[in-house]
């Protein structure tokens, strides 16, 4: 006989679950409230960890805790981001799915739930994150599309931005484009795609890396929108990377134009496919 | 010398001006608010034409008054109303569109200004309506586009709506896809073009024709997904159509789903050409 108490879940009893969650983010303070380095907040918003878990913990009947593959600002959207949990209690997948999501607001869905081996997570098992950022390019603001898109009135030159971003490509220091309140331990990270691409009004820039720093994305949309506008070179992205100099690159990009479009795991996860490499 | 008083405009100091306007109609009671006929509203909210019409009164600096090519109802939302206006004082195109769209709130956009003929007419000059329904089909409910698509949980046969819906193409009486509140004279409607799509998750329902009755979009689709179910045969919907009895049809489909693409106008009229013909 062992001296567990009797309230202490075995871990044979514990189960973990993944789940994909889809949210507007709009009306969150991010993921996660920043820490005290962060933005000031003047009116504090609900984080979408604290919401989601309330729902699942509504279903678990206890305390359920996330940890999510890739932490969203505040105003930053996500398409499918992935967290994991572990439950004493065991419930179907669709269960937790419906469950939750008829417990959370209209501005975030639980969209699966798949039970998963103790060793994945969400955050160490992702190889990549990929995001987009939609920028509507014409004289007028946003309108009907405007919670999921930034704005530049004037024009912008997709193809141009897309060949300076190219230079982004590899394993690089990407230094330039965090900014000073990132907690990482080192800017190195392994850009493996971006793709800049005109869709009517709309200019679409697509990346894919191992992993991000905090503001990346929007840092380098900001710097290739002084290129679509023809106030830098092309060759200018490639010198703020080399330069590793925050202050040399462009501002941060609105949080309304990005969507976290979900990390990426190995097939032996047997995720759905559109969080499978 | 006339007996016209000195406040009243010359009609050779009027001028006629056009505008595309995009807005979420998710905050709206509607382009108008209904007569004692439609549904009643638990709390009132404002209407795009009042919202518009304030905005351009005040780059005016007297009342301006507009007529649209589509009325649309509450909930739906417009990439490009058209609607005219006269003016007593002239004002630069551009001046209108910036001046008015700073002053309107951030769900509407005036996208674009005209000045026009004294003939044209929002309404009368406009030869064709498109709108497209957008239903986001999958077991959980939408939260990042839950503002501009419905939501159909059970699968649906997008091949089999689209060829059900082509029975709808021609000059044809409507009454069976009419609201009991519709007050046009006549139910007599020319279908120009029904494509049913599958994007993704998303079936796509667009639509061209002559004008549209009251509630005519949302009654075809609310048919159509019953087709998509499959608790209908292809053939219903020709059926439903012979029939002209509403009572026989689906029910209306909600209306997040539905944008107003915009009226169509011949070329001579000079407009953009997302409302050209």
């Amino acid at each position: 006989m062992t001296d567990v108490p009797a309230d202490a879940p075995d871990a044979r009893d514990i189960t973990r679950y993944a789940i994909g969650i889809e949210y507007d983010g709009t009306c969150f303070s991010g993921w996660q409230r920043l820490s005290a380095h962060g933005e000031p907040e003047p009116t504090p918003l609900p984080t979408v960890q604290a919401t989601v878990e309330a729902a699942l913990s509504f279903v678990a009947g206890t305390s359920i805790e996330l940890t999510c593959a890739g932490r969203t600002d505040a105003g930053v959207h996500a398409a499918c981001q992935v967290a994991h949990f572990d439950s004493p209690v065991r419930r179907d997948p669709r269960g937790w799915t419906l469950g939750a999501t008829s417990k959370l607001p209209p501005e975030v869905a639980v969209l699966w739930c798949r039970e998963m081996p103790a060793d994945f997570n969400a955050r160490f098992s992702a190889r990549a994150r990929r995001y987009v950022y939609r920028i509507l390019n014409r004289p007028v603001r946003p309108a009907l599309m405007r919670q999921v898109t930034a704005w530049e009135r004037r024009p912008l030159d997709a193809a141009a931005m897309h060949r300076a971003a190219q230079s982004l490509l590899g394993e690089r220091d990407f230094s330039a484009f965090r900014t000073v309140h990132c907690q990482a331990a080192h800017a190195r990270r392994d850009m493996q795609e971006i793709i800049v691409r005109r869709v009517g009004e709309v200019v679409e820039v697509e990346v894919q890396a191992n992993a991000f720093l905090h503001h990346q994305v929007r840092n380098i949309v900001g710097s290739l929108l002084m290129v679509g506008r023809g106030e830098r070179p092309e060759g200018w992205i490639a010198a703020v990377l080399e330069g590793r100099d925050r202050t040399l690159a462009g501002p941060t990009a609105p949080s309304a134009g990005l969507v976290f479009l979900g990390p990426r795991y190995p097939a032996e996860w047997h995720l759905p496919p559109e969080v499978t490499l």
